[in-house]
């Protein structure tokens, strides 16, 4: 049985409304218009941090153009980068937003560019001035930057790297063996997104062991091959390397890497561990490889090449999800607008290796299957999933998932009871969860096929999880505008799932966290080691109470709230070990 | 003994002039102001035929800078092209020449600029004005325009190519067995520079087959590994396939790649014979693998990227010399900039594996050792060779040779009578020809290493040449100012290489050539298949006779001259035998 009627109509609501993918977080906006730089309205807005510097002269001018000055030209750039670049890219080449490049701007001509950023648009778009976001004046100015060349971003290489360099703890001064009694295994690193920072909770206790200073809504935590170093990265592509053996953990080395960045990890192979980490840049279009102890930049490769089908030069090629193999010294690299992932050999980085495999554009994020021999990575906009081997280090397949923008986060492995090995992916645009065959030697007729379509809570998904000892799937739908839906996490029974359309459990989260205030969201389950518990983070404005929610998995049943002051917007968490040995 | 003292003093002179490398063109054009644009004096000036498409709106336009309309504007960027972006960078990040960005430029301001273009410098740069190439108008719109930011020049990607695509005789369409009695292997494809042509001479009977119209001043001819096809690649980026089993050779297949190039190769290895051809452009930055039956275009690379020691971002990283492997299907790409060799596995092109050496900047041409083991290829500004094993896809060292700008073409392989089989280059910037060890395993004291330094003729040789029949060694002088020096050659025994200082003997081949009128230069020897005969090219002014000049290998003296009409400004010779078998 399907979810209630209802339900159900909310759901497709929300699926028209989530088309355009991450659009969602506009549509968000709009639901809480005087609040859309904090909380996670603003998920797609880059960090301010990195541009305040931005001071440009005015590029592409041309008689006939709107008259600015200097100082107006400055302002709108920093407000450019600020809330537009995010969805139109750095250089308005489009990406979840349209493109604004002058050709487009100028055909549609000034009064056009005005109206659209004032009322905004369904498909979208948020209504900056009706929501008072912007003043009249400041609509006028943007509408008016537009008709402009973009300014161009600038290059971040190795003397910016290296000047915003910090090695804080060098290694002959770090301990020699681990100076705490934390459980590091059972550690979790949790992204206080608005406030610039991570938590490190205990996994048994629940206590806060400390708060770290970071960039600006870290995006992800990755640990290195032997569990000691904890690496987050910041939107605004500062890194920070985290020494777990230290008395109270705390950050030994630093870098920036560029102006936005998504994805920091760390060598697996064995010879290998703690050798290198690698971190990718959406600005400049680039990755750079680091020496593991210290964060120092070794080698930076650009991205910026052709698209993989048109073959038309992309000057802008961002890099999405990175996940180091466990086959090979090798980093798996995927390049969203030219639709690539790159198989970079580390073994060495003076003659490095690149295989640049052909797959589908805008890919996005990914994980292994449970074997981790398979990389499946969503290439979202295109609703499509494609397959390394890094056995092979070849494209296995490319498959679509039958639903809108799939967004997998590295998604979830578990056992179908009827198809064997399958891994999950919900989806962005709708209200589906996609499982997908696994296990080409023992089910080779379900192998890189959907298998089955799950129903979830409704669009605005953003992660799956299980784990090897659960006997559950939990779904979030994070972005959904409706509160109730993005409040809750659906449950589906794995032993369940031989029904064509298995029925599931909704937690009420943001109802057990006894939360009353604003819109909390929540977002992203994370088991502890054991994977007899599942945490979820309730996601709420910068000002307002948020927390995580701690859940029986065994039982379904609430365990733990952990509420804290220091507890501002969290958002993803990360289970050390189950990070360190990919574990989802 | 050394050449006698009033010519050293003439190369020493020419050492000066000749310090920036390729200035030596600019510096002979100095001795022909009237006839800048056409002849030797032209050497690096692009093809006319792809700028006059030019016509962009200006950049960059800031308060304060000079006036210049739209026409000027036009006007004078397509003179750059023309004249200036050999030198100075298609972007103005500068190479033979200085770099002319405008935060030089504007540092300098307009009367700097104004009188430079007009007097030149002693370092190489021509006295536009006072040589009447350009009027005071136009030297004081050129000072006006370099003020302004540097139009964005096209990209280049699949879409134009496939439009520049003519596949003239279908593969189906084509002879099935040879149609004609030419001796193939003795063929040689001749660069007819200012007429954009080639002609096809009979290396037994001296006679032209045909002539055949190509792009502007070929670069260079590569034959397809079974010897049937011949690629000449223009400067203009213009590639011709012809296929010399028909009757009368003629182009099967046509494309463009670009805007500028350099370099084309075939597929060389055992199982890819004929499969593949690739070429590399000056601009776009990028190099292209296409069918080798057809010029379809299958794969573009674009070589933008990280310079190798400095890790910055260099948007503009032309692709110099490109050699096949032959004991691997790979491609071996020279990037200038970012002094970065490319090892390009064309095994598998839908998934591109290259391996990124990094090696020296301004990597230029290069050859095999006479193993064909080895790829020895100049940094020309940097004064260096480096040296891939291509074998192990690695570099084995990088060496200086002691002399200013090496410019070896693919180089001269000899036997030793000390030192056993050795690789020569000689140099843009001096006299000297440095003799590097390549016999690892049986001279491994002097592998890689300058074992001896020969003093030639004077600066501004191109190429050196000898053969394995062959006990001599040639080295031409072709950009030397001085007449007598540029229309002679200088011939090494290999025997007397025992003397410190071994004496040449002096061939005037330009005498032999009994051409009274200009300033012919004696330009690359060549090797017939036998061995015994090495053609030179004596290379006049576009209205001027030219000639080629045959000479017996064995005894030194002339053995014909090949006039004809038709033979326009000869460059470049290759006979197929010898570059299909890189015997060099």
């Amino acid at each position: 049985m399907r979810p209630t009627t209802a339900l159900r109509r909310t759901l497709l609501l929300t699926s028209t409304a989530l088309v355009l993918g991450l659009a969602a977080s506009f549509a968000a906006a709009k639901d809480k218009p005087k609040d859309h730089t904090s909380g996670p309205a603003a998920a797609y807005q880059p960090s301010m941090t990195t541009l305040g510097e931005l001071n440009v002269e005015i590029p592409g001018r041309r008689e006939g153009d709107p008259v600015m000055t200097q100082e107006e030209y400055n302002a709108a750039n920093k407000m450019y980068f600020q809330r537009c670049a995010g969805c139109h890219g750095v250089l308005r080449k489009g990406a979840t937003g349209k493109p604004l490049t002058v050709d487009l701007t100028r055909e549609n001509g000034f009064e056009y560019l005005r109206d659209f950023i004032n009322y905004g648009s369904p498909a979208g778009m948020p209504n900056w001035g009706t929501s008072g976001d912007l003043s009249d004046e400041q609509v006028d100015m943007m509408a008016r930057y537009l008709l402009l060349d973009p300014a161009a971003p600038p290059e971040f290489g190795m003397a910016e790297m290296l000047e915003s360099w910090k090695l804080i703890v060098a290694p002959a001064d770090r301990p020699t063996k681990k100076m705490n009694d934390i459980d590091i295994d059972n550690l979790f690193s949790v992204t206080l997104r608005d406030s610039g920072q991570v938590a490190l909770i205990d996994g048994a206790t629940y206590e806060i062991h400390t708060i770290i200073n970071t960039g600006y809504a870290v995006h992800i935590s990755r640990i290195s091959a032997s569990g000691r170093y904890l690496f987050v990265i910041g939107r605004d592509a500062l890194i920070n390397m985290i020494d777990l053996w230290m008395e109270t953990p705390a950050t030994v080395a630093q870098v920036k890497i560029g102006a936005e960045a998504r994805s920091i990890e760390t060598s697996k192979f064995k010879g290998y561990e703690d050798k290198y980490a690698i971190a990718g840049a959406y600005w400049p279009p680039q990755y750079v490889i680091m020496d593991g102890d210290t964060l120092e930049p070794l080698k930076i490769k650009s991205t910026r090449g052709m698209i993989y089908d048109t073959q038309e030069y992309h000057p802008e090629p961002r890099v999405a999800a990175i996940v180091a193999s466990h086959y090979k010294p090798e980093f798996i690299v995927n390049v969203k607008e030219t639709g690539k992932i790159l198989m970079v050999d580390y073994s060495d980085i003076k003659n490095l290796k690149v295989t640049e495999i052909e797959a589908e554009r805008f890919l996005h994020d990914g994980g292994f299957d449970a074997s981790k021999r398979y990389f499946l990575t969503a290439a979202n906009a295109r609703g499509k999933v494609a397959v390394i081997d890094t056995k092979t280090s070849a494209l296995v397949s490319i498959l679509e998932t039958g639903g809108q923008t799939p967004h997998p986060g590295r998604g979830a492995n578990l056992v179908h009871p009827t198809y064997g090995p399958v891994w999950a992916t919900s989806h962005l645009g709708d209200d589906t969860i996609a499982l997908i065959g696994t296990d080409p030697e023992g089910h080779p007729d379900s192998a890189w096929k959907v298998v089955q379509t799950l129903y979830g809570l409704g669009g605005g998904s953003l992660f799956v999880k299980s784990h090897p000892t659960s006997t559950n799937l939990y779904v979030d739908a994070t972005l959904n505008p409706d509160a109730e839906t993005s409040g809750s996490i659906a449950v589906f029974k794995i032993a369940e799932m031989t029904q064509e359309e298995p029925e599931y459990t909704v937690l009420p989260i943001v109802e057990w966290a006894g939360i009353a205030e604003g819109q909390p969201r929540v977002v992203q389950g994370e088991f502890n080691v054991a994977g007899d518990e599942i945490w979820f983070s309730v996601w709420n404005g910068k000002d307002l109470e948020s927390a995580i929610v701690v859940v029986d998995d065994r039982t379904l049943t609430l365990k733990a709230v952990i509420k804290d002051p220091r507890l501002i917007t969290p958002t993803g968490k990360f289970n050390v070990f189950n990070t360190r040995a990919d574990v989802y």
